[in-house]
């Protein structure tokens, strides 16, 4: 077992505070992580908050890892000490059934969460990235291209994935128009990869105060969705929508803007059920469709085009013992636009 | 111009009765079409009744059309008179859009609907297939293969394409199972298609009243709806599910039936929008999608397929006057499984 400094919360709402906690002893196939940041995300808070329910305490939380490899197992072929190495939203899955067979094990029931969920032995809580140190199989861990600042690049493994895969799934592209609702932390990462996939990328915003930093991400149109103009002349344009935005939205209203045979994918959870006229659906086969994550494959494949293009998520690092306070502001959505925090505040 | 006879509503909900009208004087490239037989759609009650709002009175209804060719303009090259032929929910559409060039003109904002809807010229109502004669351009104008018996050919013209088209979009075939939700008018079609396209075929009913009718179609198994096992047993099963339920269904409570990329279509419009838990899609990447009748290239396709596996709807014939009590049997779900009216008891 190896001693482990992080931040937990200990019981619901309650505030992060210094954890001390033992990770299991390497086995075989383990690679041991020094982490050096990880990224903030907004489902940490609704995970610390239990306001998904059934939340695990201690919890340490952190699913955006970034960090370097400190050590390897016996059976592990693909990383070596000093590597740079990433760890998204899951440390295991089931290797048995049928999903995994099509690298979609992010689907299955039996994944093993980061954080805030138990280990394959059914017992041990699993602990997050807000912490200094890791230990996770090989087959759960990401490479990250070494020409990406590890600070930066840690969103990608939550944030980064999630608009990624439904962007590739969905074949954003040279000749394809590509709305992004909301650009927050997980719609700026959208506009980012959507834009050096070869897609004409629209951002609908609240408003244009975000504007300037839209097109400097790759956005060729900028719209505020408090017009209703915007609703009106961007009708049956975009061949893929991707909705970021939690909070209930009128579904019909942007389904609208939808081309016949188009799709708008849901990353954002709502917390209530949201309303749908059918007709907004039939009136032009038009689909609405979700999506979470991606495999570990894609995951990769993610980091490989990130790097390729140089993308990353552009930040605000803060040092862990403000991590309470950045929750607020991430409710808030004052952050421009993911906080990570670094690691090398996390002192014994 | 010819004198047609019809029956037809003179105001809103009022019941259908004899009418006396005239169609156009046959231009080079219109088909004149002695009607023999016009299937009782849903659809055509909620017309009648101005269910959905903006009806044109006095309005004959009918989009489910089969007939025989009694005459052909000068232009007209692909039918002959004595041809049997179809005429499904649209007799005309914008030529030049985009849309038009990959055969989707159903979804165009400028169709002609058969009947409630205006001529291209902007003016003249459109007057529908409960009547003995129709003057159709050659390019709506359906064959109907000669092995069909008329009389149960006819509903093939909306209910037999309303499930075509998305079985064959979404690829139902050998090793997908397909569920359709409930087993009337469409529903029954839908069996029969998706069987005969080699798909595994589930109906889900509200009860097990017609089961032995639903394997007769082809289903290889029947469950009911007001049994809750059902929805436990049937988790994650299905490639394809397509409701026809136009009644407000629990929408989430069958999304969780379809397998992780699996899609379910909506042909059934609910009269109120239906709610929907965004999870429903992003826990499996589930697709929700909507689609309307087909293109004429897809009917005439779809009628080639029922012509090579002698698929036809399961009628009761009834003669025109009986079609106001037809109306409340079919709100009633009181058919098996579509009216056929024959128009041979349409006397002057």
């Amino acid at each position: 077992m190896s001693v482990t400094l992080g931040f937990a919360a200990s019981v619901a709402k309650g505030k992060l505070q210094p954890y001390t906690f033992e990770r299991r002893t390497p086995r075989e196939d383990d690679v041991s992580i020094d982490i050096k940041f990880c990224g903030v995300c907004h489902s940490d808070i609704h995970q610390v908050r239990d306001e998904w329910g059934g939340a695990i305490f201690p919890m340490v939380p952190g699913h955006e890892v970034a960090g370097i490899v400190s050590a390897v197992g016996s059976k592990v072929s693909k990383f070596k000490v000093g590597d740079h190495v990433g760890v998204g939203c899951f440390v295991d899955s089931c290797t048995t059934c049928s999903t995994r067979n099509v690298d979609l094990e992010q689907y299955m029931p039996g994944l093993v969460q980061t954080y805030n969920s138990v280990e394959a032995d059914g017992v041990t809580p699993t602990m997050g990235g807000y912490s200094n140190h890791m230990v996770v199989k090989e087959g759960y861990v990401l490479s990250i291209p070494e020409n990406l600042p590890l600070d930066a690049a840690a969103p990608l493994m939550c944030a980064g994935i999630t608009l990624y895969s439904p962007l590739h799934h969905w074949k954003a592209g040279p000749g394809k128009k590509v709305a992004i609702i909301g650009m927050g932390g997980l719609g700026h990462m959208g506009v980012k990869i959507a834009h050096a996939m070869g897609a004409e990328v629209t951002v609908l915003s609240q408003s244009l105060s975000k504007q300037e930093d839209g097109l400097r991400f790759g956005a060729a149109h900028y719209y505020a969705t408090n017009d209703p103009e915007t609703f009106i002349k961007l009708e049956n344009q975009f061949d893929l929508i991707i909705n970021t935005v939690g909070a209930g939205i009128d579904l019909d209203a942007y389904l609208k803007l939808v081309k016949t045979d188009g799709t708008m994918v849901l990353i954002g959870v709502p917390e209530k059920p949201v309303a749908l006229n059918a007709p907004s659906l039939i009136g032009a086969r038009r689909t609405l469709a979700g999506s979470m994550i991606g495999s570990i494959k894609e995951t990769q494949e993610m980091l490989d085009f990130c790097g390729k293009h140089n993308i990353v998520a552009d930040i605000e690092l803060i040092p862990i013992q403000s991590v309470n306070e950045a929750f607020d502001r991430v409710v808030k959505s004052d952050v421009r636009y993911r906080f990570v925090i670094d690691m090398a505040s996390l002192k014994a």
